[in-house]
């Protein structure tokens, strides 16, 4: 926990914060502050401050907190188009793709994926919002993801992904590319001023129809390398490259 | 699991091996596979083959296994120098590590490391390899990291590295760098030939005699951007950067 995270409601009209829950503890076991000290805090989806400790004991910390000004965080440029993971690799990459920054993430059916994983807790706000907020305490940020659940894959990618990501530079990962990443973003246009949204499909990966969808909806193919990995690791890997290519 | 990984004691001289752990369910179960089917398999530290299956029910598979050669895949050109992390993360980052590709790694004590970290189970063989051999078998790979346990952080700099990890670049993550692991590597001589040695603190950084220790022996400070990352997710992006620049 870098940075605590707090809800708007939680500060006061005279910028007093009172928590009681694992951030009080965090405060006190783990900074080992006292009255006077300066933490780093943030609103969600708002600005980073900072917060004096005003009052303390074991569960239970005063704040009074300070922002610089209104504005969060840049968003982050870069946003992902999931096949839906079983519930156990989902709840584990939440808190990663928070801390990694991904401006949005959406979550699809697809041939591969069971019908049953769109009933998981970790596919509902309640589920995946403490998970995002927990990889935004951890690399500072305050900007959460915002995440949509799409059923059908083919209205998604023909009907809404313009709307929901417009002007993208749009990228698969497919085991049969032989372009990396940053091959393919150096050779598109305009690439500094845009977002990147990047597709990744289930275990066992897309099967043909879905691949010819995203191509014939503008998604170039890029290569991971020789290696087969699962989602998880997959993920991790290439959102860090996207960032990567896009800050050179 | 997308390689069957055999011991070559389990490969009897008329080259059948039969399986009846959680393989031949693998075989069984998710491959579906019936008399006559290949799958891939390969030999711990050796060679890539293929096993056709001459016999099969739900829990015992019985396969005829051929070889192209002797040669193990290459050696992942990245070696890992990594302060002990907690338990559960070690645990879930064995797997991740194999799956990526590292030919080595150290595990090493440092300031910010807890000394009961030493005590876990899986910084011991028969704690490690079953993971190291479930990323193999994502990755299709056969080579078993090297993995090296030290108490000493300065004597393991001091007097075992060059022997260890001859002939590598020295790398270590640093909130504080500026130039990207690309940067690094592409103004340093010869590193189309050479191997890539890692260095990645604990939770909360090497302290500042461990970061003169390692910038004394060599280490190039190289930056993993500006977002603070918890163990498991930085080490996944930082072999993926080092894999990424070696590979352009």
């Amino acid at each position: 926990m870098n940075l605590i995270l707090l809800e708007s409601s939680e500060i006061d009209d005279r910028g007093i914060a009172r928590l009681r829950d694992v951030r009080a503890r965090h405060i006190h076991d783990v900074l080992r502050a006292t009255v006077g000290t300066a933490v780093r805090i943030g609103i969600v989806d708002g600005p980073i401050g900072v917060g004096t400790i005003e009052r303390i004991d074991t569960d239970h910390t005063q704040l009074v907190c300070v922002f610089a000004g209104d504005a969060p965080p840049p968003r982050p440029a870069v946003d992902l188009l999931l096949a839906l993971p079983r519930p156990k690799v989902l709840r584990r990459l939440w808190p990663h793709l928070a801390a990694l920054g991904v401006g949005r993430v959406m979550l699809t059916n697809a041939a591969r994926v069971e019908r049953n994983y769109f009933d998981s807790h970790y596919v509902r706000p309640e589920g995946f919002r403490p998970l995002l907020i927990e990889g935004l305490q951890q690399a500072r940020d305050t900007l959460v993801p915002q995440v949509t659940v799409h059923r059908q894959l083919r209205k998604l990618v023909e009907d809404e992904l313009d709307g929901l990501c417009p002007e993208t530079v749009r990228l698969v990962a497919d085991p049969a590319a032989t372009q990396s990443i940053r091959e393919t973003l150096a050779t598109s246009a305009q690439v500094q001023d845009r977002r990147v949204l990047l597709a990744i499909g289930p275990e066992g990966g897309w099967n043909a129809f879905e691949r010819q969808l995203l191509r014939d909806h503008g998604f170039l193919e890029v290569s991971l390398g020789p290696r087969t990995l699962a989602t998880t690791t997959a993920c991790i890997a290439l959102v860090t490259l996207v960032h990567d290519a896009l800050n050179q």
